[in-house]
């Protein structure tokens, strides 16, 4: 057996819970997942994952950062809709992946429940992805193109609030055009009274069918 | 003993158990409430429970429609910007409440990993409000006061959503200022081009000082 540094067999330790929690997850869903599954899966003892984590929330929150790898960076092309519609769009696609969306659900929902949890959430993932919003919505305040007066958490929760209530409320993820219609739809009301955008028709049969 | 009919001696019990229900989670949480402790606090067995509903969250979903009697009628005074706000202003006051947002938050949270929850909680709760946010949006769209293009859905979505996102994903319940905030932003974008109404300013230093 080769020699290994007690803190390399600790790192090897950490990624191999943070899989199986992953993995787990995926198998029998967030219910089912427990620590000893991952103990016996990760082939560690419980009390190693509870050295590390609080709960199997805490495990599964860094299995799901390590295989979400959101990009959190923004374009800046100057055309505000165009970049938050590929932004958006980008993160919803990594967000809402059958293999992701549904475990992403859960600690949402847990968090409800686990202020703890609801924080490291917040800071681990949510916070990297508003503070670059933030920074495009700064640059498009100070062009002109939206309101200078609004701060950049209500400029988020209108252009990110819409997918999360289509996600999280009637349990559907929103596609790439349905992410379209609610950035344009949001900035014709964000930007200055003066320098409202042109919004384009949703004109679409799809959208006007859906149903309540 | 007076003689019941077993309907009526059935009806009581169900009420028992339902505000056994809601008692028991206001005072451990949602985490700890278990059907043992609902049939205990109710006196009667977990079957009886179990006859009647699939899951403690169940059971909780009928404590909270109870509880919150969300009046869902909408005002059309012809004004939308104040019909919105005074409806969704009432719905937030309820739905926000200590003793019932919490548990609310945390059935939303349980839908995501039981989708006959979030079935029931659409269609006895959230249904009812939507519903009638239709018609009011209808009427506005009738009138020229939003797109006519746009489903109801979509309209719902940019005026409820980012209230749910302050709530659930920042864990802040939205107060009337922010709720007035929100309508008056969101009815700009969602007006047709030629009518937008003129927006008043933000314009207070507590929506501004407000960290990301």
């Amino acid at each position: 057996m080769p020699t290994r540094r007690p803190e390399r067999r600790s790192e090897e330790s950490a990624k191999a819970i943070v899989r199986a929690a992953l993995e787990l997850c995926r198998e029998v869903g967030y219910r089912k997942l427990s620590i000893e599954g991952i103990a016996a899966r990760a082939g560690v003892g419980k009390n190693t994952i509870y050295r590390w984590w609080p709960s199997k929330s805490a495990v599964l929150l860094d299995g799901l950062l390590s295989a979400m790898t959101v990009d959190a960076s923004f374009p800046d092309t100057g055309d505000v809709a165009a970049d938050f519609k590929t932004q958006i769009t980008a993160a919803a696609g990594t967000v809402f992946r059958p293999d992701t969306g549904p475990h992403y659900a859960a600690l949402i929902g847990e968090a409800q429940q686990d202020p703890e949890l609801a924080r490291a959430l917040w800071d681990r993932l949510i916070s990297h992805l508003t503070s670059a919003a933030t920074q495009r919505i700064q640059s498009a305040q100070r062009r002109g193109q939206i309101r200078p007066d609004l701060t950049p958490d209500l400029v988020i929760e209108m252009l990110y609030g819409p997918a999360y209530y289509h996600w999280l409320m009637r349990q559907r993820p929103a596609d790439a055009q349905h992410i379209h219609l609610i950035v344009d739809t949001a900035l014709a009301g964000l930007a200055p009274a003066n320098s409202r955008p042109d919004v384009p028709p949703a004109g679409n049969g799809e959208e006007r069918a859906e149903s309540p």
